[in-house]
Order: C-alpha cells, then sequence, then structure tokens
C-alpha cells in the first residue's frame, strides 16, 4: 500500500445486524466470536474489509459466510470509530443491517452455522460495541416503519392482523389498540382479505391476508399512517 | 499497530458536505485541494482519521483545520468504499454534512482561507467521489427537509417568506406556488410575524419573521406539511 502523509494506516470491518421475524416474536441474528479477543462470546456477524471489495460487497460476504446467508437486501446503517472500540487494533467498523422473513431461512442456519436467533428482549450482551449498533439499527427500523410499510415485507405470505400487530408493538417496544390498529392497517390498502382463517391463536380464528404487492411497490415511499403518534419514532 | 489475520490496513478519511445559506443562495463550500494526487482541484474538505480520534472528532478538526468554521453541528453521512475511489491509496470515506447560516461565517472563510462557496447549481466537478457524496448529502436533506422544519435553522434572524420560499425552492430543485407555501409554512405555528418590511425585494415590500425558537424545539421531530407531495421526496 503506497500512503499518504500523515495518514495512520487501520483496519475496516463490516459488522451486520440482522432482524428477523418468524411470525410471532422478532429477532435478532447473532453468533459465537470466533477469534481473539473475547473468542466464544456473543457477536453480531462481522468482518474484515478486504483489498478488492466495496463495503456492500463486504458485507454480504461476511454475512454469507459466517450463516449461509445469501442475497439478503442489507442497507448501510452507520460506521462506528472510536478509537478504543477494538483493543486489538484500530478498527472502524461499517455497520449494516436487514429485515427478513426469517422463516424462509431456519434450516439454512441452523444446520450449518453456529448463528443463533434471540427475541429482541433476550439478547445476550454483545462484544465492543455491538450493543450500541444494534440500538442504533432499532431507532432506524422505528424510523422508518412509522414512515413507510416495509415491515409488511417481513411477514410471511400469508398473514392474520395479530400477527402484523405483533410485529409492530415489538418494533416500536409498545402495545397498540387492536381496533384502532386494524382499522388503521386495513386504510392503507395494501392488504387483500383472504377467505380462510388461522384458526390456532383464538376460538374466533383470524382472517389471513396477504401483502397487495402492486401497492405495495408502488406505495413504498407514501406516508404510512398505521403508527398513532408517530412523530414520536422520527 | 497489532493485527489480526487476514485484515489488510487501509485508510480512512472524513469529507466534511457544508451546505450555506446567504439569505439567497443556498451554496456548497468546497476547497482546492492541497496534496496530490488531484493537487489543485476543487474538493470536499476532508483529511485523514487520525490514531486517536473518532468519526466525529475528526471530521469536525478537518473542517476547522481548512475553513476556520468551528463548532458546526455535522451529522455522519454515509461510508464511501469502492476501492478504486482514491487511486493513491485503499481509503474508505466516512462523509459528514451540515448546514449552516453562511453570514454568519463569511469573513472567517475568506479572509485565512482557500475555501469557496459555490451555488449548488454551479458546482464545478470535484474530485474522486466526491460529486456522488454530495448528491448523496442532497438527497439526505430532502428527505429532512420534507419531514422536519430543520431548514428554518438555516435562516438569518430576520427573513422574509420570500427567502423562505426560495431556500426551500433550491433544495428541493423545483418551484413552489407562491400563496399555497405563505399558507403551508404558517400554518406550522412556527414563525412570528414583525412589525418592520423588507422593501429591497418589491415594491410592496415584505414582512421580516422570526422562528419561534421555543415552538421550534419543540416540535422538531414533528411532521411538517410544507412540501407539496413530500412522498417524491422521502
Amino acid at each position: 500500500m503506497r500512503k499518504y502523509p500523515k495518514a495512520p494506516p487501520l483496519l475496516a470491518a463490516v459488522d451486520c445486524i440482522i432482524f428477523g421475524f418468524d411470525g410471532q416474536k422478532l429477532n435478532l441474528l447473532v453468533i459465537k466470536r470466533r477469534l481473539a479477543p473475547e473468542k466464544g462470546k456473543w457477536s453480531l456477524m462481522g468482518g474484515f474489509v478486504q483489498q478488492k471489495e466495496n463495503l456492500d460487497e463486504a458485507a454480504a460476504r461476511v454475512l454469507k459466510e459466517m450463516t449461509g446467508l445469501d442475497g439478503v437486501y442489507m442497507e448501510q446503517l452507520y460506521s462506528f470509530g472510536d478509537p478504543k472500540r477494538d483493543p486489538e487494533a484500530r478498527t472502524i467498523s461499517i455497520a449494516y443491517f436487514a429485515l427478513i422473513d426469517s422463516t424462509q431461512y431456519e434450516a439454512q442456519l441452523t444446520h450449518e452455522f453456529q448463528a443463533e436467533w434471540f427475541p429482541l428482549k433476550k439478547v445476550p450482551k454483545l462484544i465492543f460495541d455491538h450493543d450500541t449498533m444494534v440500538k442504533a439499527a432499532r431507532k432506524q427500523l422505528q424510523y422508518k416503519a412509522a414512515l413507510h410499510p416495509l415491515l409488511l415485507e417481513l411477514l410471511p405470505a400469508k398473514f392474520t392482523l395479530p400477527q402484523l400487530q405483533l410485529l409492530y408493538e415489538q418494533v416500536f417496544d409498545t402495545q397498540f389498540d387492536k381496533r384502532n390498529f386494524s382499522r388503521k392497517v386495513l386504510s392503507t390498502g395494501l392488504l387483500i382479505k383472504q377467505t380462510d382463517k388461522d384458526k390456532v391463536g383464538s376460538r374466533k380464528g383470524a382472517y389471513y391476508y396477504k401483502l397487495n404487492k402492486r401497492e405495495y411497490r408502488t406505495n413504498f415511499q407514501a406516508f404510512l399512517n398505521i403508527i398513532p403518534n408517530a412523530h414520536h419514532f422520527i
């Protein structure tokens, strides 16, 4: 590497914050770290940026190597650069985050890799500044979900309104009034009611819905009025 | 520097995108680069992250060293890491951006430093990927300004509605209907009408307004309904 004067070299890493919804719980994907320091502790999926890859490529490669997850759309979140964040070497970390329907990926993960899903409220202490990264990702998720219908993409092909409400309540860490929530979410015009019901959750059962994908794509950038007091979250 | 196995060292830089409003024009601050490669070409204010500073500190130091601007609130925007973005050495750049009332800083800049303001439409070609950085900053500015009243902070202590409209039109690169814009901006309750008029701009004159700072602080996170079709910008 040629050098500029007065430019101290350092390391650049990517860390991936992956939220997954399994139909009931909103979970975070973590892994047991495989190198020192902090070997064996819980960590985000992270690794060093290599010479010939850009940041998006590094994040996708690291995620695939550590979990088997491929083709997951991740967004760059924020870069973390406290000089002491990694005690081994000065490392700047570029954090990425993604939301996935984890039911689509379950088998892949558990068979081949040491990655685990934890419900958001039960995530163990993570290494370095990874807890701060998760907090930032969650705030960004709230901000986006308050404005855009992106959470709908997290749901299985067929879902019920109680399931949808569970998801929103976990993202915003609050409880919504059931009738009010249903009314607001149906008024978006993004959901198509099915004729069959899920009868596991309650005696009466809950109708299944599907996402109107065409409307969803057209309206992705539109304001979404699902969240009461959305301005608390943005 | 101790090293991890398989971790190629690289350089980390910060680049500062500073937008300033002078009461008429929305400008971008650029500087003539002082080192090779691309010496003498127009550039954002940039420099390398040093060993003992975090990213915010690096951005503040670089901005101060290159322009004299001190105490400017900057936000981290995005990190740029194409392997070939800097032909001299592999460098990841963490971009920061800020909005300032440039009338407060004019003297400082022109006397001591080689920094210059260019109107957004007349910014010269910048080095490396700095044009992309400016584009990203502008998009972020539109996104935030469509949702929050942050542009009001860019105005001089006393301003007119035509001035405010000029600012919004430059940020969104579009024209707004005058009567509609005035009505919407006044309905926010954030402006206090003064008794005196600016008589330079037109024969009839335009009343001065001041920002209601208490309301502004309370409502900073609130949705702001100034922009028609705000969803085009977010």
